[in-house]
């Protein structure tokens, strides 16, 4: 049908995941105006099936119209101004790259590093909360470069009695782990469309909860860029509707459809699929002599921290995707040349796509 | 087909325009990753297609993942450090966001506004490009808020020849009107693919010139966003492929269909489709009481501001939509509830769109 001179992959790196054919039906659909009435009931439809995705009542949501990185600079430099204190804990690479969103608006990071393949010390986290004081307090849900996942809550709720504000990158967590966004006290949250959600990446969800917003009001100087200003991308997503950018419209309709299906399927089914999925991984995996670096209990599901058994990964990696039209993940930074990045997520998350990966791992020995 | 609930428009307002067939199976196609041989080898054919868009052999062209407001916001802060001077020129909307996006910079906007509907006078831009000796010149060439033609080239010469950088928006003008980056000794400029392009909104098609690469080399500190900084965004589009954030695949596809189809069709023949509808317009709308205020050589063929003869134009604008499927764009700022803004865009510009609006209008009588 399409022109696009691309092959059908199946996609384990970590994301983009492949797409249903909801999603796909939906990207094809005509355009229409990003001020139209019908399109605006859609958006209204979508943020608040972000809402149930972020588990919270009382956040606003919205697509951003860029990619997850953007939503995390965005968070970052609405919530911050600068001269003010960041702490930021960091168990992989976009840790880091918080620390350097945080440094160029001119604001102070200060950063907890985890042991490498290990989540943030929770108790160092406390320890500096109590003693920097900060304004902010930011870290990764569920590290894609190491298939980490952080706990939240403990940290979350002493930043909140310090008065700091909690920023939460829910890139690789959300639709396809629990995120608790009011339970856990969580003031403002981003992920992307391209994980769990398995829509085409180039949005970024965002919950802002009600003390994000009071701090966002309160600023003396505006957010440095324009583009990302959540007080004026809000224009549009008010009632008043003020035109802004023109939003994406395809991708907000895949988006639409994305989240549909996560709704459909129900979250808690969804979770356990892929808790289902990273286990058939395990168990297939071990045998072939991989091995799995994060401890049991901070692994995450749906991206899978693996050591591979070869010399040569990189070369088994290429003929995986040259001979078998398999794409998984190499590492990142660091870790590059050490570990694979084995993504189960959204569409991809579950048997079949482990199944796959072995036959293909098997037909090179 | 699709589960989205919208119905499907005529879209002849400001952008977005209506998909091509081609677009919309480009966008449905499978997913594949940002870093696969595959999708790199058609990112860098999307990158030679734009290089003929803008009328460049040399310049550096790349699609932004955002939409054109950020492709504004891209140029000008990779190009200004706080302090230096820009100098706008400003014909509606448009050229005021850039005012806005320099202050937030920290960089010190001059502005030379045009009379209401007409272009910035030449002259006055070259009084002040000598007097105050700007940093960056930067204008809007098709201003959509207004329906005004800037003329381009005397200004970039002038802004040359005193070591200016020159910034161009091209959001409405690239794909439907001749932009001419090397001939016209522009530097950096923007676009959208939402307009003359066809393909849905949510990318910003940049052109940089040697000359601001240079620039962007010798700054002496980094650009204030890190999602829009086009140093690490190079990183990804070099022969390296150093990961910065992951590229919106289909929105990058539909590109890819809708550059084959200007480039298929030929440039000339689709500048020439557009004056053709344009002027289709003219003579069908002339009769029935619609004044258009934009003297005839500064008037934009795709976006027609136009002077409709209703006492309540909202209404009229209404019906259309919801009775006849068709979008026509209201005025934007001071010109809200005096003028429309018919476009006549890419897919949408020819003499079909032309007769269903008039056709429609004339049911209303």
């Amino acid at each position: 049908m399409s022109s696009i001179p691309c092959p059908e992959r199946l996609l384990l790196g970590p994301g983009p995941s492949n797409l249903s054919t909801e999603v796909r039906e939906a990207l094809a659909s005509p355009m229409i105006g990003h001020l139209d009435p019908a399109f605006l009931a859609l958006l209204d439809e979508v943020q608040a099936m972000l809402r149930t995705l972020f588990g919270s009542e009382e956040a606003w949501t919205l697509p951003l119209s860029a990619t997850g990185s953007a939503g995390m600079e965005t968070c970052l430099i609405n919530l911050t101004e600068p001269g003010e204190r960041v702490l930021i804990g960091q168990c992989g690479v976009f840790g880091g790259r918080m620390r350097e969103i945080v440094e160029r608006l001119g604001a102070q990071p200060i950063v907890i590093e985890a042991p490498m393949g290990e989540s943030v010390p929770t108790q160092a986290m406390l320890d500096a909360i109590e003693r920097e004081r900060p304004h902010v307090v930011a870290f990764v849900h569920a590290e894609t470069s190491t298939g980490v996942a952080q706990p939240v809550e403990s940290i979350a709720h002493a930043a909140r009695s310090q008065g700091a504000l909690v920023v939460l990158d829910c890139v690789t967590s959300l639709a396809g782990m629990p995120v608790r966004f009011d339970e856990w006290q969580i003031d403002a949250a981003y992920s992307g469309t391209q994980k769990c959600l398995s829509c085409p990446p180039g949005l970024s969800p965002l919950a802002i909860g009600p003390r994000a917003l009071e701090r966002m009001r309160a600023r003396k100087r505006p957010v440095q860029s324009w583009y990302l200003d959540l007080s004026l991308i809000g224009g549009y997503l008010s009632s008043k509707r003020v035109y802004h950018h023109t939003a994406p419209v395809s991708a907000i309709f895949a988006l639409y459809a994305g989240l549909k299906r996560v709704i459909g399927e129900g979250l808690e089914k969804r979770f356990e699929r892929h808790v289902d999925a990273h286990r058939a991984l395990v168990s297939a995996l071990t045998p072939l002599g991989f091995q799995f670096p994060v401890n049991d209990q901070e692994r995450l599901p749906m991206l899978n921290a693996v050591v591979p058994p070869y010399d040569d990964e990189a070369e088994v990696r290429r003929r995986l995707l040259l001979e078998h039209d398999i794409e998984v993940g190499g590492g990142l930074g660091s870790l590059a040349g050490r570990i694979w990045r084995i993504g189960l997520m959204g569409e991809n998350a579950c048997r079949e796509s482990v199944e796959k990966l072995v036959r293909a791992l098997e037909s090179f020995t």
